[in-house]
């Protein structure tokens, strides 16, 4: 397989097709938002497109536009839903990049004064941790 | 001054100006592309709005469509000037987010395997390798 191909088993397409359970807080015609399971902080949300891309480069620039426009949208709600002080948006492309999960996704993570980040490979967040998060960051985007 | 306010007198307005130098490598009606003086690595570039706004919250949605189709097309000649394996984007937002600078502005890092990034704090960049970087940016947008 070429490095840089489309792998549709990977785990956000499997999402993406519902074949796999997620934490979704966001939906529009081109875009989901969902908690990320292996958060780096609390209320730690991933935004992806639903078409097909591996990463930045081959994103179609219409995709890539709306989930901008969902990230601007969602890390508004988080930033709420947190009491954030800040935000910090984290995209990554190709292993070298730090990328792991080979579809297009921007990380929002709320921040807060002093509170330094965990390692992405911290571990499984609590199930119920999450869908509490995820409650929050819908009813924020709602309000 | 409200905290969230935009000051006209951040660097990156200054830039846009022409008021203080950059070592400029992509410009167009909404957006401007330049060196990082305070690079984490190799190529370290930045793309930010010609129209003002603090960071991703208060963005023109208009604007920020065009700073993420300016991400893209500089991601991919910064990927291809420095041969890089992958790339990383960073995008801040307030101090706790790690924004230092409050002109909405995304990092794009070209990276290789094995090779950390280094703090963005850890000193000014040559002023000759910043301008054959932005060189080496520009030929590839060109190409």
């Amino acid at each position: 397989m070429n490095e840089t191909a489309y792998d549709p088993q990977n785990i956000f397409a499997k999402i993406l097709r519902g074949e796999i359970p997620a934490h979704r807080v966001y939906e529009d015609a081109h875009t989901l938002a969902f908690m990320d399971v292996m958060p780096q902080g609390e209320g730690h949300t991933l935004v992806i497109p639903k078409a097909p891309a591996r990463g930045l480069l081959d994103a179609d620039p219409a995709s890539l536009a709306a989930v901008t426009a969902s990230v601007q949208r969602v890390a508004r709600a988080v930033k709420a839903a947190f009491s954030a002080d800040g935000l910090t948006i984290f995209q990554y492309n190709e292993p070298a990049g730090g990328q792991t999960v080979f579809h297009l996704h921007v990380h929002i993570l709320p921040r807060h004064e002093g509170v330094p980040l965990k390692r992405h490979e911290g571990g499984m967040a609590d199930d119920a941790v999450l869908a509490e998060q995820a409650g929050r960051i819908r009813a924020a985007l709602d309000g």
